[in-house]
């Protein structure tokens, strides 16, 4: 059997349907059209794309930078035959719903075929991503004429979207952006400004780009709360009702970037000649809003590409180390002559399970954040709808940054497994390693997550979404408690909690006490050891489910290697939290104090 | 005043001569002919050309990548017309000795003024680099003949060198290296087959290439007992003594890497048609010695351009972060409508805080070992001498690893200061992250450094360079604890060598009563936690001079900035060398018990 190289499907297939029994999901109206046969289908569709087309184009696209011309972005012809493929087969149709055209899939089984997707071609598969976003907005928020004459094609893919948030002067201060609209007699306003870092913001792939691009109304308020959203088509209607005239934005620059070659970056000016119509949506002054209820999707999205690009570079290195035969046995007498595998050396093997915890921790996260999603749509009991919401809330900058961060160390592992080999561009390991770079930056860095966990989520509503957290997290370890071989790590993950729970407590009084400014310096490295805590707990749902089966299949390869990886990750790697979360508690001022000229 | 950009001058002389006061050196007859005038006045002068010539080729040389034409090597223009100049301003003769041409400078301030010139270029210092590593080999071990014909030419940079171990089967296993060397009636022997990875192995940016090649003597015994060295020119003499006669060296291919585009990397076959003359360094079968005998300098080398790379990358982005102003002060009242440099966001000093102690603490260690090699060079006294030896030996895969990790890190740090301009090619952040990737791979992996620290120079002779460095670190601290404020910092550094003794105590032990394989497994986590104590006795060292400096001057910023990092450093990192060892200690078997099919 050939390997496989972008994601492993026995593992896909144990989450969703052993750990998370995503497959309940269908007993629900939302769902029942769909049964787990019908999941399985579409991961196969998209695992068979993955690997026959959306690989063999990575190179290339990688290789073949988009560039300005006339005005125009030219990109290689065969990604737009690629993405007319992927459209043809309904891969932006998955999870939009079925009033609107769409095969109205949980939000998890998109993802988990979407993983696949990125894992062979995260430049590729971005067009398509930010569509969805986009859709998902207008779908939401929308009028029904706006809808009407948009949200058909996007969701075909006709149409693709972007989404304009950051100017050159305002990236994760998005207080201070400044395009504006001004309002006319008509349906449209004109809008006018400079966005930049716009993915998929200008090419030939699509008949239409659909622009969601936050803006400020005339005589808004200042900072947030005098933000809007607009839709801003490339092309708008003539008189006929066709997307015929070019609307007035132009792309004044391309970024170059380090990685994601494939997806063009564009700088784009609205409204040069003060004729760029874009459509208000929804209510005045609500943009942010809408965009952060949009977020949360966008956010466990861009996990979940990590998690992929992760675990690629996982297989990759798995697959090398298996063949590559170098070196003797470490401790073997000298008489022996025989070169092994290279995954016979304990530090290759040490490298792979590195990357085997972060990749499949990072993909049960992401997967258990979709499917938080699709049970907060589907849930119809009113207080348990609020509390799954928070507590997606709660994870969702977790879902997004734990990945981007230990999946781009995994790719760094991936790379010295093959040694220098992987150090050259014969190899795709490099690329990964260089795509994984944006997904700490992109879609609010690391640093705005961590601010948004610590000085929002876990306060809010009286703490209530943590406690609810604590809650689940206890009800796992009292599970795996009953188990006599997964006790000790029940207990381990109880005392880092109990810890966690400490150290949450003392920010909040020092908040009171001291300033924020000192209280919630160490957010990057609070939301470190949470994440930590949170895989762990990913790790302990799956070990009760791996002892279980082991006990009936003791010689199933599969089981006895989640076994050991539980093992060593609870021996590795929990307790580096421990240890960050004491740092914490200190509240060291030692970096805080700096002046500007100490550095 | 400009930023300085490349590494802070002030750091470095206060590496230099408060902290280990190299200038004492003068006074060996060895140095006699320098002063710390002429010492400043070499840095001075790389430093220039660093920043003015090295420095703006570095974005051409990464953007046009050498390529292979007709069977030559292009590059482009203006690299040849830079070295020349570089040659010419004698960077090329720093540490070679007066005898053979050289300024015979101490190699530590060779490596400081090699420093500023990695920090700005350091794909193109490679080429001066491999030449320096090729001609410490030859003028150690070569015959007079040889020494007569290519040394001096090779400190001059007339001709540069190059090292050829790898072959495309043998990477870290040099064991299994099969080129061939067969005498002749004459002083050549004639080589044949494969090497790989060559940097610098061929091009015209010099009249020559020597190259020093590991091969097997025809009949040599299997393994490493079997290896003899070999230089071999591409250019030989003709009977005039010219060197106008091709050798017979084919390049066969270039090897296209994520980084280091400016230096060339070869697959180059030698003797395709019989006739490649190749002349024997020293004795038979002793090449890998002799090579290992040099490795020490290369490896400081290559610790030091990890370090040059981390420090221009935090330096970068420091200066950004003066200068971009973003956002409002955390925990500021609503009201507070100024927005401000993006260094006094908390998470932006901690990102900045991170690559100033992993930078200054990579420099110190670099600095340090360079030192104790002009020290074993002047040292007169033979068990003195042996005694600094065997400290250099243990001490050399740490500066070759730590910086090469942790400066990586750095590296990411510094983008993620810059945000989304981070990751464009637009900055030279991404260039850094991508040419310091190389650093943990070549010279021998990580893994290869951490079983020689571990597996080799731990225990030889008993242990007794690990009890001579344990004694020069407590002869720190037992300085730090006469200032009392530093005294905590030396309980906490005390704390960690008793814990590092325990656990080399018990690795020992382990090797007796089980096997290697489970002894030494945990080799990369001990390089990592051994480093991070040796980075701790570095910055204790520092912290002697800093708070007593303080004392006199108590508004200098730049100690200031130092006494902060140094208690960072002390709270944030050294306590994770202890959770490593604690590991270590656990002999956990989770992952070596992993078998090929588990993964």
């Amino acid at each position: 059997m050939k390997d496989e190289l972008q994601l492993k499907t026995r593992d896909v297939e144990f989450l969703l349907y052993e750990v998370f029994c995503v497959q309940e999901l269908v007993k629900n109206e939302r769902y029942s059209h769909h049964d787990r046969e019908t999941f399985k289908a579409v991961i196969e569709l998209a695992k068979d794309f993955a690997e026959q087309k959306f690989y063999p184009l990575a190179r290339p696209l990688d290789q073949n930078e988009p560039y300005l011309k006339d005005n125009k972005v030219v990109t290689i012809p065969e990604l737009k035959n690629t993405l007319d493929e992927y459209k043809e087969l309904g891969f932006t149709k998955m999870s939009a719903d079925m009033a609107f055209g769409g095969m109205q899939l949980p939000f998890v089984i998109a993802q988990a075929a979407g993983a696949f997707l990125a894992a062979a071609n995260v430049s590729a598969i971005a067009y398509s991503f930010l569509t969805t976003a986009a859709a998902n907005l207008l779908a939401k928020y929308g009028t029904d004429s706006l809808k009407n004459r948009f949200l058909g094609p996007m969701i075909e893919g006709r149409f693709f979207g972007t989404m304009n948030l950051s100017e050159p002067q305002a990236g994760s201060s998005l207080a201070d952006i400044k395009v504006l609209a001004k309002p006319t007699k008509s349906e449209h306003y004109l809008i006018s400004g400079t966005k930049m870092w716009i993915s998929g913001g200008e090419h030939d792939l699509s008949d239409n780009i659909v622009h969601m691009v936050l803006a400020r109304l005339e005589g808004a308020p200042s900072g947030i709360a005098g933000i809007s959203l607009f839709l801003v088509p490339k092309y708008r209607e003539d008189h006929k009702g066709n997307f015929s005239k070019k609307n007035d934005i132009q792309v004044v620059g391309l970024n170059h970037k380090m990685g994601w070659h494939g997806t063009t970056n564009t700088v784009l000016n609205y409204g040069e000649n003060s004729d760029c119509y874009g459509y208000l949506i929804g209510e005045p002054n609500q943009g942010l809003l809408y965009m952060f209820h949009m977020m949360n999707e966008a956010r466990i999205g861009v996990g979940m590409h990590a998690t992929a690009l992760g675990y690629t570079g996982y297989l990759h290195s798995l697959s090398y180390a298996k063949d590559r035969i170098q070196g003797r046995r470490l401790g073997a007498p000298k008489s022996e002559l025989n070169q092994v595998s290279i995954i016979e050396h304990p530090d290759i093997k040490r490298l792979l399970m590195m990357q085997k915890l972060a990749v499949e921790g990072s993909l049960a996260l992401t997967l258990y954040c979709a499917f938080l999603y699709d049970r907060y749509l589907v849930e119809t009991d009113v207080s348990s709808k609020e509390e799954i919401n928070l507590l997606l809330e709660l994870l969702t900058p977790v879902a997004k940054s734990w990945p981007s961060e230990y999946c781009l160390e995994a790719n760094k592992h991936a790379i010295q497994v093959l040694g220098g080999y992987g150090y050259t561009r014969d190899f795709p390991l490099e690329r990964f390693y260089r795509d994984n770079r944006l997904n700490p930056i992109h879609e609010g860095t690391h640093g705005i997550q961590a601010l948004d966990l610590i000085g929002r989520k876990l306060f809010i509503n009286q703490g209530r979404s943590f406690i609810y957290l604590l809650t689940l997290i206890r009800e796992t370890i009292f599970k795996a408690k009953e188990d006599k071989d997964l006790k000790i790590f029940g207990d381990e993950l109880e005392a880092s909690i109990r810890q966690l729970e400490s150290v949450v407590e003392s920010i909040k009084l020092k908040r009171k006490s001291s300033s924020d400014y000192l209280a919630l310096s160490s957010a990057g490295i609070f939301l470190d050891a949470f994440g930590l805590i949170l895989i762990g707990w990913m790790w302990l749902k799956q070990g009760i489910v791996v002892f279980e089966k082991l006990r009936e299949e003791d010689t199933n390869s599969f089981y006895l290697g989640k076994k050991s990886t539980i093992k060593f990750y609870f021996n590795h790697d929990l307790p580096k939290a421990r240890e960050r979360l004491e740092f914490i508690a200190r509240f060291d001022s030692s970096f805080v104090e700096m002046e500007r000229d100490w550095f």
